[in-house]
């Protein structure tokens, strides 16, 4: 991941393409860096070519006059002028190993030797790294080097290409870098007089705040090697002459550094000054030390200022660290931040439609995903229709506006309008549907609930499911209690658990049933709402505080209010019945949607987070012909009058559409298929984690934890603590120390580039929970699961 | 705009870099194509470099043997080999004129050639357009030809570089195009032993979709004339053997424009039978006619398939039209559909974070978002927080939320916990908030609430402004008739109008005062809803209606609810004020807020639509450091606990930040100068429009229309109706021909290319509205005032 150093300031050159003078320019910027009486490190990763003409055999050469101060290495060398990836294979690696070295060994090796000469340097020092042709030239791997490199995140000189044709492969290239995310400090480029590419160019970086610097083509090559010494050593001596050429450069590449610096330490009091952030009771955040400042992210890191540094590390120490992001940023990332597939489909819908008009139109990013949902996604075999709107809690909104009026039409006669206003929703304990007023609505009052807030339903108490002490139970609340007749339920194991249909005749279906029976009768004794729909969070319901529950309670639930369907009818019966998938849905808990598990479809059901891949906001509401058809008439008044200025942006529905074929390829990875593995007992595997269960078992049987629980990408620890609820901040004390960076002995981090890392984590209360993207490498998870135990175990 | 023919296939040739072989496999296209007996047409819009090198000079040259069947033309011709706009500069256009055509002249010459070509070819035929250099080398305005060409957006083909670096120039081309928008039909490139391109770029393309073709290298130029023609067609005949190579390639071309016939078909009928439209009546689709298809969009234009076709025309006839977006895509559109530099915003934000947890911290994009809108924008002068959400709606509904907590703060101990449930708001009839069901519970219930709806709070009847006859009035309602003693106030002028300043002290504005005095006191006495809030949409309330509220009347209601402020407490007084300024902020209606013409500023405000340009959802609620502090305390139930899991993507606030930076370019333009010029009377200027006010002026006249009025990017009409309302057709039936395409004789039309065009408008009942972007050129609205004319005048 990123590093930065105060004391060390480090920059990598990137060629618009090959033969544009990389190699002169970046000798040219160390010795104009010398030359201003600073060590310089140059560092080439991979370098192709006969040895003599190779960039950091050049840079030997062309720098012996600052010796003292210039240090070049190159890491890996193949003697063959081709790309990288091609030169392993056409010649093996003269360096040493036969088999190319990987992406994140590559990484790793740069990082290391910035973080080596950034600690050992004991003044204010400069560093180039140098790639090799264009920015899309392969790394060793075959990687194109604009993706190996990018954990680093490091800024960037481009080299433009003053060549004929050389306007559009400068732009490209930076559009390349752009869509990367880097930032370019500088483009640098040969003055030439007939194509006047630096003409063009300057005005154009200008206008997006990016420094040009034009500099003299260098000489001919002269026969005689001393004289093209001479010639080249005077050459140098003009383009690096103070005040001027490099020298200006390297000013404005320092500055450039410390501004980045002053920025990122000015964002605390900046943030404190202007944002007002969700679910912040910033009477309780302290001061500038509490405030996390994201310079970038990329794959499951953040790449944060590091809060720990004194007045003695602060010239040594990374300012940037990396940091795993734990809650997989509030349950949205899927594959990690900023996968190039993603946004290069953001890219692709931005450029062909920017956002365009949706009632009674159609475009196909959102034509595509609305067919993918509905007929080969969680709504086939019942859904005929998506609506889309714009996050989880609108999509909840358009699923309740749905169901009220399926309801209203069939019974409406017998409603007066007091009590359609009052219509119930009935539902679980501890159920949560989004933050607009209408979808809190549709739960109990609680601390997030506002002012206006109007309960409107009745919602039961949910049996759970979790391991402790190694062993799966079932956690029957005490209203339920006296019809099971126990308090807890052993059971022999998870995937038993989730086998529902074996589950359905067993004496807790039964008692099950009982309840719920009870419970709705007594409803309407007391007078309660009259009750329209079935609102559930299948299988997992997550801000309530990640109850796992008990999925044959949902199905024996969902079997009573429906009653027994009419033959052939696919009407919905007795209410309709909403799944709030927004966050278990589309393989966040390791299954697409949850109708095969609870073996029953909804009317309605609702995806949005992973939707997305973790980019930008989008939701589908789904819904079945029965439920579409209450809204069809003569009148404009009866349609679903709920739509939003950018409903079906573009860009959201193309990214999904990305997201939801790069999902289908990881549900068929052989990763999936190794976890799948891990959890499988005999036959049954239809539930199943990226987390260890060995793990999660030895975590179960710490006496400070009450209860874990994995299921796909979610671990929930939930610890022992007498004042439990939302506000309690017993699991936010116990892992506190998970935010700190861990040192790993000299040991290589999983992240990235190999940097120690903290991780970020949320809780609820005295539910700590953890989270991946659907991509996250095992070796990553293995290391999260590491630091958690080390911090459970030194409690 | 887009052209597309079901007879005449055109596909746009774009190179990685110079030299690569466009010229030579564009020829073998061209002949592989006439071997298949088709008519080919190449096209070369710039040929720069001397004649016997020019493109268009090898093809003759070469297609000698197929001269019947093969028709070559260069529109603009430069004799220096420099890329087009140097080559302007450099020595004149050799063909004529001696200023360089502008960008919109050449993509209009190319069109024309298109459109005549496809209408006089008696069967199917293809056509290749090639460009020059790069994809970005620039065109002869110096606009990039990538940029320059989008507006036809041509199926493409791409030239890869075989040679080293080659791969790296070929998938920063690729990025290049993808960034537009373009569909990149095929890759065709030279097969070369020693860098192997083609084995690197083959896989990466076909994994995006892409096919891919490779070519043998052409042989060497030989000396003598002759003997090198003999090679070179030999060379042609061995790489156009049907069958193979390129011959397959025009094979794929052709089943490549075959499926995108198909899907444009096929979209329609699949539309409606999944997907579900916001504010549709499905039950009133008739079927496919009905739908619109929108193929990719430019500037304020759609490109939709042609509803118009006949069995006739249908082999002549582009399948593709332009519309143009007559309501800014439901009032999104700010520098009109797929502006570079949002797509350049997105991209490079989605390349750095992708997106980031954000409760206690902060990125960039999200915190110089916040410091822009508190510091230097809207909320200049009074706000001290930004709390960011995901549309209008919920950003509507945090403000409603910050409102209310605000006031049960300071007057909780007097109330009830039913009148903490009840609180009301104070607003306007005709109101509108955003389409979830809190915040539509801030307005009277009407044709848009659903069952749960629960109107809380009074609203008052709104005076309005118009034009008829050419003369500005304030229409007085019945309730507020008998203070004002008049129905109608005639007005001097519409400047005039919005001096609120000047107006405060008019019996008008004693009059307004006494009707709100009159109606709050009889609120309490009718024991009506506890009023806790003051919600206005400022000067113009969109969804209503589209009804321009007398800006006197909100100021005194304010004014009134406000009472005397003390001293220099800069703490809301009376009951918090919230602006709805999610439609009319930042500029919609030439102002970037509307505290200036009101003369106070709220205490609460919301932006939204305008504030992403028109590309993605973003909202943000302001809020003044008193109603940031009500919300401070040291437990975290007391903290505003809203927040969606994508609160200030990285995405959206970075376009947010790139769309106010080009707003404030626009304020500063001679456009937005010469049209306030035509608003302005004497000093008095500060309403203003983009539309001419002489149109106005005529259309207010007209019979069949009730009143116009235009502010800013808005202009509405209202008809005479009996039957008024969100459910009245009128509007929608009196202007149903501006969705035919109207012909031009012969003229080109103002839409990019110059095809004829029609208008796509949306209507509230008996108001037709038409929206333009921040940026669309005059000559464009004047042609669409033109055609709302001819059809107002045809009636």
């Amino acid at each position: 991941m990123a590093s930065l150093f105060k004391q060390f300031r480090v920059h990598q050159v990137f060629g618009a393409n090959t033969n544009v003078g990389k190699t002169i320019l970046t000798t040219g910027l160390v010795r104009a860096s010398a030359q201003k009486g600073k060590d310089v490190f140059y560092l080439k990763p991979v370098s192709t070519g006969p040895l003599t003409d190779a960039d950091d055999y050049h840079i030997t050469r062309y720098t012996k006059g600052f010796a003292k101060s210039v240090h070049a290495e190159c890491l890996f060398r193949y003697d063959e002028p081709v790309s990288p990836h091609l030169a392993v294979k056409l010649k093996g690696n003269i360096t040493g190993d036969s088999t190319p070295p990987s992406d994140d060994t590559v990484v790793s090796s740069i990082a290391n030797r910035i973080r080596e000469h950034a600690m050992n340097s004991p003044r204010y020092s400069h560093m180039y790294v140098e790639t090799a042709g264009g920015v899309h030239s392969p790394a060793l791997s075959g990687t194109s080097q604009a993706d190996c490199y990018r954990p680093l995140f490091l800024p960037t000189i481009l080299i433009g290409d003053s060549n004929l044709g050389g306007i559009s492969s400068t732009i490209s290239s930076y559009e390349s870098l752009l869509l990367r995310g880097y930032t370019v400090d500088a483009v640098l480029l040969f003055h030439e007089e007939y194509y006047q590419n630096a003409e063009y160019l300057k005005p154009y970086f200008e206008e997006r705040g990016i420094f040009v610097s034009t500099v003299e083509r260098p000489p001919s090559i002269l026969p005689d090697p001393s004289e093209n010494f001479a010639s080249t050593e005077k050459y140098y001596t003009s383009i690096t002459a103070s005040g001027d050429g490099l020298g200006r450069v390297v000013d404005h590449l320092d500055t450039c550094h410390e501004k980045r610096l002053q920025e990122l330490e000015s964002m605390p009091r900046r943030a404190l000054d202007s944002i007002w952030w969700p679910f912040v009771q910033h009477g309780l955040v302290q001061g500038e030390k509490d405030v996390t400042v994201i310079d970038s992210a990329y794959s499951d890191f953040f790449s944060i200022t590091n809060k720990n540094l004194t007045s003695e590390s602060v010239s040594k120490d990374s300012i940037l660290q990396p940091q795993f992001d734990g809650s997989a940023s509030w349950w949205t990332q899927t594959f990690g931040h900023a996968h190039p597939a993603l946004t290069h489909a953001a890219a692709r819908a931005s450029g062909r439609y920017g956002h365009v008009m949706f009632p009674q139109a159609v475009h196909l990013p959102a034509l595509k995903l609305a067919e993918r949902l509905v007929k080969d996604g969680p709504g086939k075999g019942w859904a005929s229709r998506a609506f889309i709107s714009d996050n989880g809690s609108t999509g909840m909104e358009v699923a309740l506006k749905m169901a009220l009026r399926a309801y209203t039409v069939r019974h409406g006669q017998d409603l007066s309008n007091d009590q359609k206003k009052s219509l119930g929703i009935l539902g679980l304990k501890g159920s949560y549907h989004g933050d607009t007023i209408g979808a809190m609505d549709a739960c109990e009052e609680g601390v997030y609930t506002c002012e206006w807030h109007d309960a409107k339903g009745y919602w039961l108490d949910p049996p759970t499911v979790g391991i402790k002490d190694a062993e799966v139970s079932i956690d029957i609340p005490a209203s339920l209690a006296s019809f099971s007749q126990s308090n807890t339920v052993k059971a022999k194991s998870l995937p038993w658990v989730y086998d529902v249909e074996d589950r359905l005749h067993t004496p807790l279906a039964r008692a099950y049933g009982l309840y719920i029976d009870r419970a709705l009768a007594s409803v309407q004794q007391r007078g309660g709402p009259k009750l329209a729909a079935l609102v559930l969070e299948p299988l997992l319901m997550g801000a309530g505080g990640m109850l796992f529950v008990d999925p044959l309670f949902q199905r024996v639930l969902i079997d009573t209010v429906r009653g027994r369907r009419s033959g052939k009818s696919s009407s919905w019966s007795g209410m309709p019945v909403i799944f709030d998938e927004v966050f278990v849905g589309l393989h966040r808990i390791g299954i697409e949607s949850s109708g095969p598990i609870l073996g029953v479809h909804p009317d309605i059901s609702v995806n949005a987070k992973i939707l997305t891949g973790g980019l930008l906001p989008l939701a589908v509401t789904l819904a079945s012909q029965s439920i579409f058809e209450a809204f069809l008439g003569d009148s404009k008044g009866e349609a679903l009058l709920h739509g939003h200025s950018y409903t079906a942006h573009p860009i959201g529905c193309e990214v999904a559409n990305e997201t939801l074929a790069l999902v289908d390829k990881l549900a068929a990875s052989e990763e999936w298929a190794a976890a799948k593995a891990n959890w499988a007992e005999g036959e049954k595997n239809s539930i199943w984690s990226l987390w260890d269960p060995n793990f999660v078992n030895a975590v179960s049987k710490l006496p400070q934890v009450k209860e874990a629980m994995a299921m796909g990408s979610v671990l929930s620890i939930k610890v022992q603590d007498d004042s439990a609820g939302y506000v309690s901040h017993s699991a936010q004390e116990l892992f506190r120390s998970l935010k700190l960076v861990s040192q790993e002995d000299g040991q290589l981090s999983t992240a990235p580039g190999g940097a120690p890392f903290s991780i970020h984590y949320r809780t609820l209360g005295d539910v700590a929970y953890f989270m991946t993207s659907l991509n996250t490498k095992a070796t990553v998870i293995r290391s999260v699961e590491d630091k958690i135990w080390k911090t459970l175990a030194n409690v």
